[in-house]
């Protein structure tokens, strides 16, 4: 007997129908003799209108108030959930953030997790319960009502495994698995059988939205195994895990993916002092804007730098506002920025080893006429930020080199 | 400074327009230097279509289950309230149940109040927020979440009156007070600017569905004054307390009410012993249905009873089936029902000192030609059961003579 716990997406609880089906799917395994907890969502489309409904009212609804609203949604999929598992005959209890102690911090809309009591729902399992567990939400030491931002439901499900020792958590969706790349982009992407916590970070974090990265991040932490399948049939998908399959250590890249949604900006003309860019940095760091890539390069007089960053395109017009300022203050020359460029990244373990593959990355970009404007480059990543109009023929090109080809 | 409590029911919340609207109001009082508590149900057709809901996914859903189900509805009223609260520049603050430690029986779908803690109600009242509560719902010792069923909110209003010592509790609907009878019925009504506890209870009990009996009873056991008044103008409704004004202790009846809602059962040819009475109403008792109007009539020969009583009519069809039993049980001759009966009531604390007004009230519904089935009679209200054909010309007749003639 096992412990898994499953975490189904608002698609999945959208209606009774699917309701239902979710129920029969959760009863197939407490059938088969396992304890199972079940992580839901959200119904499709409530919170969007719980947040247009929250606009109506205030241009700046707060953040607390946000999130008092907000989980009310998922408080209606557990108790749906819940009543159909019983509609089957089986025992199931639905149970919310604050019923378990499930302890976050006090940021309201991107809280994150600090403890979770285990006892209620090992009891309530221990009772023969499917346990229906709440996503995204948790409780502040003040009884705060919180929600943990984006992921919050895949994040809710891998702790829970992660306080509870689990087995697996699955996370159900509308794909099957990882693929090698995005199907509406490559012709024949290969889905990942496993793929490792390291490469599923930075899969998830250079575009692939399939897992969050938070997720990832515990369940890695942890040692948890997240087997991310369909909710549609009972086809294996891809078992996230400490190491890919070994067969795949041979392999130098397992996925090729791409992202728009970042934008770069560049301080021209910096007068090249020590600390220049510690101030740049230290200065979006406190506006809570993230930079990813980061290129300083000199001028021909050596007196001059050029500072490029890319950030996440809905922080580019904070970060524009504060470049300007941080030309007045550095007497640089200018601020310029660029909205229509996207990443693109190559990602394995395989790269590691494979020296020269970073080289052949390049050369097959050269090779399709592909401009590389910032190149930033990990252990297990190479990424290059191009014009966004040649994203989609970079993809194919590194996908047929790399990947198709082996 | 006063503390006010404001009632809101779900027509009052069920938009963005409603919910500004209740804001502006809340505001005015807020604005005077009060602190002000306001309670709120689920938007309007919010817990219908979620009690739809679970009835598509099972047909006998369980009450824990509908609980954590229902009780999402006012969560969204609270926040959104908070958020359009805040939107005109004032402190707000929502709260569920669960935060202030709203205590409860585990009566799931219909507990009954235990004990309110108001250490943060207090707190957040002195740190200058409007304190935005969820009516209708609860938790118990276990952390369950409970509603209160009927008349939920109203509950909630008053028992956080209670706790709080607030001066007054004000209702929220959208009729402006309580009329000395239905207006749809009789022509010319009269709102009532006072009415006593003890009035608004056989009021309520008797068909007046303007305040739920459970808030009133609530309201009179800790002396908290009720204004009953509409949510759509300024205008001054009806206010419940203690005694209802001097002037009205001449009065000898406040009120003329009716209910279609109840249905009549008679065993007839009841061997005549001891205890038969007893054995009746306490297997009814045991499957809770409440009896309301009971009349035992010998017959000619002293040796056999028959045995009438009324009760709701949504349990006429199972005290069918359990008179169907007495029968057997008690050899009894036949069971007859009867649904298409109707309540009309009296009601005044000025029938305790004016002994011949009963007879009067008889005798008017004979001068009408309308015949009495059964009869009960407390200290403040007169009721008798007719033929619901004649409720309307009933109630009419009972108001010309009583109130508009006075």
């Amino acid at each position: 007997m096992a412990l898994i716990i499953q975490k189904y997406g608002g698609t999945s609880v959208a209606d009774a129908v699917r309701v239902k089906e979710v129920a029969k799917r959760v009863l197939k395994y407490k059938n088969e003799g396992h304890d199972v907890i079940v992580v839901v969502s959200a119904p499709a489309g409530t919170t969007d209108s719980l947040i247009r409904r929250a606009y109506e009212l205030s241009e700046t609804p707060s953040k607390r108030e946000l999130d008092m609203l907000l989980t009310s949604g998922e408080q209606i999929s557990i108790a749906s959930l819940a009543i159909a598992i019983e509609d089957l005959g089986k025992k199931a209890v639905s149970l919310n953030a604050f019923q378990v102690d499930f302890k976050t911090t006090d940021e309201h809309t991107k809280a994150t997790i600090l403890d979770i009591n285990t006892d209620i729902i090992r009891e309530k399992l221990s009772e023969g319960n499917v346990v229906v567990f709440a996503g995204f939400q948790g409780i502040t030491e003040n009884n705060e009502i919180t929600t943990l931002g984006r992921g919050g439901s895949d994040t809710t499900a891998v702790a829970l495994g992660a306080a509870l020792k689990a087995d697996e958590v699955e996370i159900y969706t509308d794909v099957d698995g990882v693929y090698t790349a995005d199907p509406r982009v490559v012709k024949n992407p290969k889905k990942l059988n496993t793929i490792s916590y390291q490469e599923m970070l930075e899969m998830a974090a250079s575009g692939a939205k399939v897992l969050h990265p938070r997720a990832v991040e515990i369940a890695a932490r942890y040692g948890i195994k997240i087997h991310l399948r369909s909710s549609f049939d009972d086809s294996t998908g891809t078992i996230v895990k400490e190491k890919g399959d070994e067969s795949m250590e041979q392999v130098k890249i397992i996925g090729i993916t791409s992202t728009k949604n970042e934008g770069k900006i560049t301080l021209s003309g910096v007068p090249d002092k020590p600390g220049i860019a510690a101030k740049v940095f230290s200065k979006l760091a406190k506006a809570k804007i993230n930079t990813d890539i980061i290129l300083q390069s000199s001028s021909v007089t050596k007196e001059f730098n050029n500072i490029s960053y890319t950030v996440s395109i809905d922080d580019l017009k904070e970060a524009v506002e504060i470049s300007q300022e941080l030309k007045e203050e550095l007497g640089a020359e200018g601020v310029s920025y660029d909205a229509n460029i996207a990443k693109i990244s190559a990602i394995g373990i395989g790269l590691k080893t494979h020296y020269e593959t970073t080289a052949e990355i390049f050369d097959t970009l050269a090779e399709n006429g592909i401009n590389i404007d910032m190149i930033s480059c990990s252990e297990i990543n190479v990424s290059c930020i191009i014009k966004e109009e040649d994203v989609n023929k970079a993809v194919r090109a590194l996908h047929e080199k790399f990947i198709e080809e082996n």
